[in-house]
């Protein structure tokens, strides 16, 4: 591929998190994540970390049922935006221009093949925080908020998709991602795959859904400090009723310190800690994990509970909530 | 400046250090900092952390005093590389091509405007490890040894300058590197900058020598997974009887959790921790400390310790040992 | 000593603390430490961490200066208070019994020969928290407040002697406290000493007095779970304008990982952790520190700070508020 | 009970551990855990955490199948051993002295209800470092070692019995334990007890045997400083290829950070981390878990796994090794 695909998103901006319990949702990223709202247009509130960069990194927004509404790129430049914007065109993905939302210039949205909505950008607003919530350090965001499980930045999502190797080769080709990590079966069918723009190990992964249905997503994942925090976060959403699906444990997968509970609108959302792990090299060569190796568990030796390969939004028809 | 000279340099590679004190240098980096031995080449020992994927990160060669013998850098591709030594000759700093070094392919050198000595490299040579060296996880450079610092990865270096602004001009000019933070003193000299090629906040920082003398090295940092870990390295540099110049504690600027130490041939050395922090905006506006509050001290309030400013490799005539 | 009298102190029940500033030292303790109002009387209110049993361990009442206003240690039985009631007539320093305070029984007041104010009581009020306080788990005080530093429960105290001996002589003699640690000056004067009633490592501890007035008071000291709580506690402290005396460093003494701030009304008041570290030995050898071993600092070599050997409360005629 | 009682037992001592693999087991608690050999005497060697005061806290004893040899308690004085031997003696449970032990003074032997095999010593042979093992700060027993998961000392142990509750009362009535938690199911069978000595909320607890079986042993548990550090020890088992029982998560009893293993001789380990919890409450009200509170798993959700239930040394006949 081209040197300049490779290099021309920049990084992930935000996710719009379509709820049915837009209160409680508000309130679990609020008073439990510790998240701050940046604004409120509509029904959608907009809500950011405290290290997040720009006005926000999670659009949430009232509907009959939780769902992505869509996930956003940054592009590194309005010339990298202009040579992506051309390949989806070629690639006969894109969807057309979205002007005039909070927070960022054009967006160009677009429909992986799996069905989720997509968009890419390059015009933003920075965060300016009010007085109240202005740091101490200059080279910060925001105030560290002290509140709940102060997640710090917006670090990954992960969508289900049946055809996991289509998706791939869509990200690879028409917007220069890098696969750093997979998991391919025995049959050859890929099971999960990890990609990045940056130097983090992935900025999303798509996971294989077993269900026959398209465009569903799996969770949202906010990066705190330590694996301490992670820990902590645990004890926070124990104290909260917030139901935890699995963790905190180690992914033998990207070696994430995870920690996965499920929001009031149905949403799965991650908390989780990388250490100081990040990839360096251009030149990466992918990990491929074995069918035999996913049947291991985890890092540790927990097995992978059920739901986790099972549970997306919209949940299926029928399906409990968590 | 063209994009791509943004995106030609990939990561910092290694650095060589010149030691006096060969065998006390190399128990330093292998017995306290817990890092491996990966290579023994006439009077030079190579050296990695659990985590660098490259064959070494750190080179030690016997010599008569303490100095950075060069630091380099990886270029993205093969012609990332070509650009870059094409822009370097072009600058005049160009000095020539090495061969044959251990672990990497063609490496062109240079003299920064200060007068160190750095090069670029594009091929190079991942890590092998023996099998008694090999991880649990296919996803690890090496098995984590469980031995003193444990030290993850280089992260950074440090060099003293007589004329930052120069230097920092020619690193961004002739190789892409962006800056990040900077320290500007009220006569407008430049007192410290902070630059970057990856999504980390800085990979090296060339910080005001006040002495009249050039070339000198001020620090090579190893990075750590989490706060808690610099604290213990902290006891085990006690309990070694290696001397501790300051911290544990968190710098204002970059806001690195930082400790640093003297190894025995002289260099000073950090262990440090960023936590989850990232520059991932490609458009980043550079913070300027200002005098004022570059003498406020660190993060906390700890007072810079005077050492900070005036000790570097090779130390000033008449300078004692730390 | 009798057997009997090393054990008839279960431990620190709580401190009062005399403020200038009532309003803005209850928003510290509240807001940023994270403790819990659990009572209000006069012009005294009772503030908790989560994990302590009683009802409160610290009162904070208005006053024209800051000051202790006492100290209060629980019996471990009826009859051990008896006993020490008993012991501490005979020895002088009786004041007399206070009842009707809110939260405990009968309390028998006493000075120390540096004039502070102490008692101790047996029968004490349990907390009962209200339904929105409730823990999760039933082997807790307390709901989790993740709300500023989330201080956990009172560790120690530490006061001004102008006659460290005859105080440590004192509550090892009348209290059955024992000591673990001490500075002997070459002097032969003791310039601090750590006693204990329970496996921590100290209880409370009285420094040298530096200025001829009686009375004075040094630190109050919270417990947090980890070395990385008092790191985050260090942040907080910096959003929240919270003047950092020095730390977060590791005392060489008692190796405790401290973090000294001054609140509104003027108190120092430390945020600590010790790790795993318990003297578990009934026939512990107190460690004697040299005065050459102090002027070494801190753990880590941290110089100690001046204002840590004079600032106390009240502070000396003329000091100015930190 | 007399008030004596209560305090005559210090603190858990040491355990001696038969092992069918002797250099496996060794290597496993020297090298993988991180402990000193202080001893050897014909077919035993002796262990020690780098907090441990006392010699050894581990006898590992060359035996054809795994078993717990004995557990060992110090007394708080002479007299206070000479009443427990009395009160022994008195239950019918006392085996008889032992003398010429490595490292302690005469020992008195008895049995529990159970069957297991106890001792009760006051003389104690504190660990004298030689020269390369002497620590930086005098207040520590041991230089911190740096190696493998450095367990700092041992903290309790667990024992299987098919009554729980008659060894609760043994232990309470003979030896002054007092109850901070307990398990009793719907049929009012004891299934669990943790008893303290000290102000750690448990020194030792008893789960109930399911198999008809008597005097087997549940696990041994090194408490490390943070439960950052016990992650990190997850990581050194898995390089090492420790068997990983289940953990690291955070048991609701106790509120104990877990993580448990398999050492070569079949014996569970666990290392762990309890924060800043200590019972300080002279007349603590022990929690009573019920058998629906058990089910509901660990404190984060995790399920209890099944070996835990049932694996004990000796195994079973025809039991398969971990």
């Amino acid at each position: 591929m081209h040197e300049e695909a490779i290099m021309d998103v920049a990084h992930l901006g935000h996710l719009e998190l379509m709820t049915p319990k837009t209160d409680e949702s508000l309130a679990f990223f609020r008073d439990v994540l510790g998240m701050t709202e940046s604004g409120r247009v509509g029904n959608s509130v907009y809500l950011r970390g405290w290290d997040d960069y720009e006005r926000y990194s999670l659009k949430l927004t009232a509907a009959d049922a939780p769902s992505l509404g869509h996930a956003a790129f940054r592009a590194r430049s309005p010339q990298a935006l202009a040579r992506r914007v051309e390949a989806l065109k070629r690639s006969g993905a894109g969807v057309g221009w979205v002007e005039n939302e909070l927070g960022h210039g054009p967006a160009y949205q677009f429909h992986d093949p799996d069905g989720h909505l997509i968009e890419i950008y390059y015009e933003t607003e920075w965060y300016e925080p009010p007085p109240d919530l202005r740091p101490a350090l200059k080279n910060q965001a925001q105030r560290f908020p002290a509140r709940g499980v102060n997640v710090r930045r917006l670090d990954h999502f992960n969508c289900l998709a049946a055809d996991v190797k289509a998706n791939r080769e869509f990200f690879q080709k028409t917007l220069g991602f890098r696969l750093t990590e997979q998991i391919v079966l025995d049959s050859g069918i890929e099971a999960g795959m990890w990609l990045t723009c940056t130097n983090k190990s992935y900025d999303f992964a798509y996971t294989l859904e077993a269900h026959g249905v398209r465009g569903r997503f799996h969770h949202i994942t906010y990066a705190l400090d330590s694996r301490e925090e992670v820990l902590r976060a645990a004890d926070i959403f124990l104290e909260n009723g917030v139901p935890i699906e699995t963790g905190p444990h180690k992914h033998a997968v990207q070696q994430t310190f995870f920690l996965y509970v499920f929001e009031p609108g149905g949403h799965r959302v991650e908390v989780a800690n990388a250490g100081a792990r990040l990839v360096l090299a251009p030149d990466w060569k992918p990990i491929v994990w074995t069918e035999a190796e996913r049947l291991k568990g985890q890092a540790w030796g927990l097995k992978t509970i059920e739901s986790f390969h099972t549970h997306g939004t919209p949940p299926l028809p029928g399906e409990r909530s968590p």
